[in-house]
């Protein structure tokens, strides 16, 4: 998507560690305007497979699930990385490795909120090794219910998570994908 | 706000340790056409204040601070609980005592993303003890920037919170104010 791309191109900043920094827009400050036009994308995407849920993980994939969930007008539930006080009763549980964050934790989903018969789309902003995009794949197939396919804001496509997943017969739609990135900058597949 | 009393009504569940439960809609599960609506009204309230930032503290706060966001037009920043690898350089920081988790933990903003000048609009979901609340006010003061007020799903107003943060003379705008809540039920204010 050549919004994003160029968005990325402008505002991104790269980082030690392969990280790029798209705290302006994505995952600090929230630019709404902008991401409203990433959720039109993702509905357009997958208008004909009949969604009945977006599922993401806190925290920065909270926003662009919300935003993109009022285009196909369906609840968007996410995935609580601990167990807390406010949380009762059966859940799927599932375990994601933080690469960032160099540790293993658990997420949840409560039993009530996702059902054999829903379809669900995975929405997150970012797909490099696929841990958090997995651990969300293992929790729809626990309920039952089906994965119509994952809608990624960024995916590092120079790492293994998006060739793994697709791998196995899942739709990843990236609305940006990275080939190289380096300190002369970055080049989109 | 009726339609929100409404929805508690119906959905919330009261849980031990004053816990009222409202995931189906607000905090795990987001019913985002819903949201939505609490977000147009927080755009009728606060339409005069010129608001151009607004701020939020991950994770629950996230979605309806970006919903609200869209009808205000400008960008939504939600606070950090922890520093991690992709935030660097120069932030604000502040201390909230969470009851729920019963810990204090830092919260960060990016120094990038709060101006003097800046009208910030502060939303969040639950208002109690207001210490989440208080945390941000001391951020977006540091900053330099004004308050404008706070936006509340609901406000717990039998506790403290509200009752102190209006007293220093901030405008707090819950949409729904809990007067008592127990085993029989829920009264509004």
């Amino acid at each position: 998507m050549k919004l994003l791309e160029d968005k990325i191109i402008r505002d991104g900043k790269i980082g030690a560690g392969d990280v790029l920094k798209v705290d302006s827009f994505l995952n600090h400050q929230m630019d709404v305007a902008f991401l409203c036009e990433l959720g039109k994308e993702f509905k357009r995407l997958y208008a004909d497979e009949k969604i009945t849920k977006i599922l993401t993980i806190e925290a920065s994939g909270i926003g662009i699930a919300c935003l993109t969930a009022q285009y196909f007008d369906v609840p968007m539930v996410f995935a609580k990385k601990t167990k807390t006080n406010n949380i009762y009763g059966d859940v799927y549980t599932s375990k994601v490795e933080s690469y960032t964050h160099q540790k293993t934790y658990d997420i949840i989903v409560s039993k009530e909120f996702l059902k054999a018969g829903d379809r669900v789309l995975i929405i997150d902003d970012f797909l490099a090794k696929g841990s958090a995009l997995t651990a969300l794949i293992s929790l729809v197939r626990d309920a039952g219910a089906q994965v119509a396919g994952a809608g990624i804001v960024i995916e590092k496509a120079y790492q293994s998570g998006g060739e793994w997943i697709r791998g196995q017969g899942i739709r990843v739609e990236s609305l940006a994908r990275i080939k190289k990135m380096d300190a002369d900058g970055i080049e989109f597949c």
